[in-house]
């Protein structure tokens, strides 16, 4: 079967990252609002009242109609009548005109007529009846008008948003609990290789322990959603197949890693062609490390072989796979998050043209600039991953970059 | 009780992180390697074998001595006896001398002799026992030596790493699973107000929904704790002492949040005066917005009065409480990470002199640079956090940031 590797020709990322529309969404799920920081809103929210819902204080002090204390000044204070206090969380029962004030608490509802508040320092109590005020306010001094915040009809949060804690926040102030969510992907991860045995097992001279399944879990749970591991199947086809439908079966996606040699690969194509209602999409991508990756769309779920390196693994998976992940998980193209910083080179990189050069990086800052100092090391040293704290990409046509330029770099 | 705000004096935001030593290290538990990904390592992990444990090929090619190949070329090739083929998992039976070569797959282990690997595209099969080479190879080309990973001895993460996927792969390189992690802080929340209602209850005309307890439970989740919370207490003195007590017994950390008004500041303080073994460590932070927050010392445990404003609320919990949050649960200095970015400001920001003025900013890119545009806005509107993707401080010393100048955001 070793006639599949020359029906392809190697993508580069752009359109590889292109298929994902290849891929439906999940569905939605209702779930408590305390528990939505991190999920994915499945629809447009529409704010149902202004908020806040009235005129509210923003200090200590007086509601007053602002007018009244046009042209005071320390010597020639403004004299108001305390027409009562207002309490917190009730409407108050009184209004105030010209020449009144009204006690209020920090978030209390202005009394009817009142434009402003002046803030307690700026006045001084005459008798437990009246206040003298010495500057003069503007309407809307120290308050927050109704529906200053949101009004009635706004929407609040968009479809596809990924939900920080302030958003979380927001809904609440809307009291959108339960909320409606994208379900979280679950992804399932084998690792191949008949070298590789169970972390819990000492390895023999030529073996070595699973690795891959370990860091690829944490980068699908920092992905937003769910790895379910199957282990480690042998370079055995039957084996192989069965592993892969069953994962394929339980799971929204699939991740193999392994099978980096030439002969494994042909077998792991040979294995996702054999899968019913599966075709090979993606067969090599522009990008080092990482080139023989693999992609099929079987019975609608992407599956993927990923290079055995465990550097070349890690970083296809940050690079390509989690985008597929948001997709399936409902985040929009606006709500694509990698945490990305800009640093400078600490020195020259050379790089081969063809291909996305990903280089990794040590973020250190000196006084208040970011500096990225290139890690190298072979792709299956995966001490270059812990040190790193970043991945600078150099760009297909690049020969490299400078020391000293200005690079963007993501944060692994 | 008013008085208590006579006892303190404002500190600044060094002086209030460096009170984090009053409180203690939270213990250690062991869980399964599969989960610890995002979890705080316990001790130092010292590698117990070298990794790889062999001289590994990293390429599909032969096993050879280098010195075999000196001085092939096209012209000129090298000519060598496959002395047989290594399996993949297995420690080869055979050794070769000068001369030989034997077949390789990637990951496997090198025959005894061999120094070097040469990729199958270098070499051209003559027969079944025999290839040419047409390119000298150095020895250690295309292997990973034994130990060049790491070595057996070496430290290969500390205590108090947060730990990455790629940290989590590395130990599951060395068997670690299970592995020894400090507990996660719980982190009780209470909101506090008479105007303050649950977040199913439609607020009457005065009221509000309570937004705090959703927003700071995404927050403290994001800084790896688990957040419990308590519901509202009114401004009751009985209602707030019996809610905190049952916080304080019940979690490692304790967040009120709310009495941002001067009568309830003094409420919230005499309530934390009240509990037993409880100190007032902090009554005021030079922090804008945010001024009015107050730290306890209670039964060993910190329990923060935070302002009740939405906006306050959630930066002071992001520049002060977390470290806090971070400290007990075992997180060394040196894995301290907010995720910082560099942008430049799209306009002026005056500020006072002082204090730290805390900005709200919205990121954008405009080809390849990352511009900070302040979101303006009272404390009371959480819609300016909502659009924001980041805090920008301003010095204490600082008159303001000028249109252009490169600045130093904290993504939220």
């Amino acid at each position: 079967m070793s006639t599949f590797k020359n029906f392809f020709k190697v993508k580069n990322i752009e359109e590889v990252l292109s298929l994902e529309s290849l891929f439906p969404q999940l569905g939605t799920e209702e779930i408590p609002l305390l528990n939505a920081s991190g999920r994915v809103l499945a629809s447009d929210i529409i704010s149902d009242a202004d908020l806040p819902g009235f005129d509210r204080s923003t200090m200590d002090g007086f509601a007053v109609v602002a007018s009244s204390t046009f042209g005071a000044s320390d010597g020639s204070p403004a004299f108001l009548n305390i027409k009562g206090t207002v309490p917190m969380g009730e409407e108050p029962d009184f209004s105030i005109r010209p020449g009144e004030a009204a006690r209020m608490p920090t978030g209390g509802m202005l009394p009817e007529g009142a434009d402003s508040v002046i803030m307690i320092e700026l006045t001084e109590a005459i008798d437990d009846d009246s206040i003298e005020i010495y500057k003069s306010v503007a309407p809307g001094n120290d308050i927050i008008k109704r529906g200053e915040d949101y009004k009635a009809g706004d929407t609040i949060i968009s479809a596809g948003c990924r939900l920080r804690p302030q958003d979380v926040g927001l809904l609440a102030a809307f009291g959108q609990d339960p909320v409606s969510v994208f379900k979280q992907p679950v992804v399932g991860i084998i690792s191949t290789g008949d070298e590789i045995v169970p972390v819990n097992k000492n390895p023999g001279s030529a073996e070595v322990r699973d690795t891959n399944t370990y860091s690829l879990a944490g980068f699908v749970k920092d992905a937003g959603a769910i790895p379910v591991t199957f282990g480690i199947a042998k370079d055995n086809f039957d084996e192989l197949l069965k592993m892969c439908s069953k994962a394929i079966e339980e799971t929204d996606m699939v991740i193999l890693s392994g099978g980096s040699s030439v002969g494994t690969r042909d077998f792991t194509i040979e294995v996702l062609s054999s899968l019913p209602e599966s075709e090979i999409l993606v067969h090599g991508i522009s990008i080092s490390p990482g080139k023989p990756t693999i992609l099929a769309k079987t019975r609608g779920k992407a599956v993927w072989g990923l290079p055995g390196h465990v550097v070349s693994s890690m970083i296809v998976f940050k690079v390509i796979v989690r985008p597929f992940i948001e997709h399936i998980g409902g985040v929009s193209l606006t709500n694509r998050k990698q945490q990305w910083t800009k640093a400078k080179m600490t020195r020259n990189i050379s790089s081969a043209q063809g291909r996305i050069d990903c280089i990794r990086v040590k973020l250190s800052r000196t006084n208040r600039t970011l500096f990225a100092e290139p890690v190298l090391g072979k792709s299956g040293l995966i001490n270059t991953m812990v040190k790193a704290d970043g991945i600078v990409m150099v760009d297909i046509n690049s020969e490299g970059i400078e020391e000293g330029a200005e690079v963007d770099v993501i944060q692994i």
